[in-house]
């Protein structure tokens, strides 16, 4: 099959093999190659409009919410003083949105390698784009890897908010890059990463679950759903610097007024701690000593 | 598009409109027309073999662990004494291999409509229809509103595996069905039904658990992940005739040991828990007195 055909995008990867999602199509408002990947934007039947990156849907204005919500606030809730945080990605702007609001968060740096990600999203994606409006915000274009080789010991969080590890971030989901990540920390740091998928991905998830704690005393996984990633879930890696932490309760405990303030949609402290509970075929896996 | 070109298998439906999984084919297996319904088992490429009823899928061999397990688990261990457990629909087979796993499941009872579906499924789906070589199983082919009528008083635990709320199974959705499950409860009863999904269902799935509250002491609802429902997810409707259940917390606590003995995959005590955590769009809708 096509990936856009009768009016309908499907979305096909090897990274799923033998499964797709597709979405009908009003209208394709933009579709062009940049420097980096493909980017199509297209108006959906019952989806809002959608962002698709090398032929993967990476957000849609239906359900973004969990994924940012979720990728924003369990590492942001989970530090003591997140002053600090880093966006490696997070083109979109949705990330930035969620980190403006937080009370706690006094700067934010994105850097994002693909300049026409944010420029289309500005264009056509205003519910997350307006995150870049954020006084907070210093925006970098260039390559994550180079920028955190050059600003050591500087952030309190790091947030990876990347594709699928096929195509330009495939580094993103390597040692090599959880060591960098390490280093741009501050005493006490922690990471948050988009952690693929449960279902599909447990091999990825494993190994990245080990080499992290080859690097930090603390690491853990957590998920949300949300329909238009494939499978329906999508995880996060989560590392802390800090013996301490326990990512499964937050140090921050939103109130129902924050939660108010925040517009949150789908974290709650609740759910911020049943996301860490994994099915038993995942703790088994995940938690080998320990299931 | 058609339902299966090209070697592959479309799931549409105007209950998930503008969006549709996708599943690779292998082979055919069975296509054929019930009395009720259209009946197609498939060997995908990547999920084992599919059950599909009137175009919809019903379960795939990877990934049917997870609602199987907890449609039936989650009551069960709510229940101080589960010994006369009543099952409607459930064709495949899957529940009550579940349930003839369970220590204090003494009888089980399945009323099922359609008895090409068991046929269909001892045929081709034998780890699910290994249920109906249980010694506990009384089965009954009929209308489970029928079967209900003529058995009152009689059950612990009723679990309605159904379709969704279009075609044989739409009436297992209304009101005068749950009336007809609280006749068929035993005192302290309760019932778990299939319960559609928060992301694209919330509008019934409100109304079910409002009217639900009207027949029902305690009335909540869970979800599990699972890739091959529509959106990833799906929901489990939960209701007890004693006012003391409290479904977050199981009155059954499984010990490691006997999470080995009955294989389970996906449910354990801390799933149980987290499975009624629900995202802060779902809660507000369906706990408006307390979000």
């Amino acid at each position: 099959m096509d990936a856009i055909k009768a009016g309908w995008f499907s979305e096909f990867s090897t990274l799923w093999p033998g499964q797709c999602m597709s979405l009908q199509i009003k209208e394709i408002l933009h579709n062009k190659k940049s420097k980096f990947q493909d980017i199509i934007v297209a108006d959906t039947m019952n989806y809002g409009r959608v962002l698709i990156l090398d032929g993967v849907i990476q957000c849609t204005e239906r359900d973004e919410f969990s994924y940012q919500e979720m990728i924003t606030h369990l590492p942001v809730n989970s530090h003591p003083d997140p002053e600090n945080v880093l966006v490696i990605g997070g083109g979109d702007g949705g990330a930035v949105r969620e980190l403006d609001k937080h009370p706690a968060v006094k700067n934010i740096t994105m850097c994002e390698i693909d300049e026409e990600v944010i420029e289309v999203s500005k264009k056509y994606l205003p519910n997350m784009s307006c995150g870049f409006n954020s006084k907070k915000l210093k925006l970098h274009i260039g390559d994550g890897f180079k920028f955190m080789e050059e600003n050591k010991g500087k952030f309190d969080v790091i947030i990876t908010d990347s594709s699928d590890p096929i195509g330009p971030a495939s580094s993103l989901f390597e040692k090599s890059y959880y060591e960098l990540m390490k280093k741009a920390l501050k005493p006490g740091g922690i990471v948050c990463s988009q952690g693929e998928c449960i279902w599909l991905h447990l091999d990825i998830i494993q190994d990245m679950q080990n080499f992290c704690k080859e690097l930090y005393p603390v690491v853990d996984y957590s998920y949300c759903t949300i329909p238009t990633y494939p499978s329906g879930q999508i995880g996060f890696t989560l590392c802390s610097l800090n013996p301490e932490t326990k990512f499964k309760e937050p140090k921050r405990v939103l109130t129902k007024k924050e939660l108010d303030d925040l517009n949150l949609q789908y974290y709650t402290p609740e759910i911020h701690r049943a996301s860490f509970v994994l099915p038993r075929f995942v703790k088994k896996r995940l938690e080998s000593a320990d299931n």
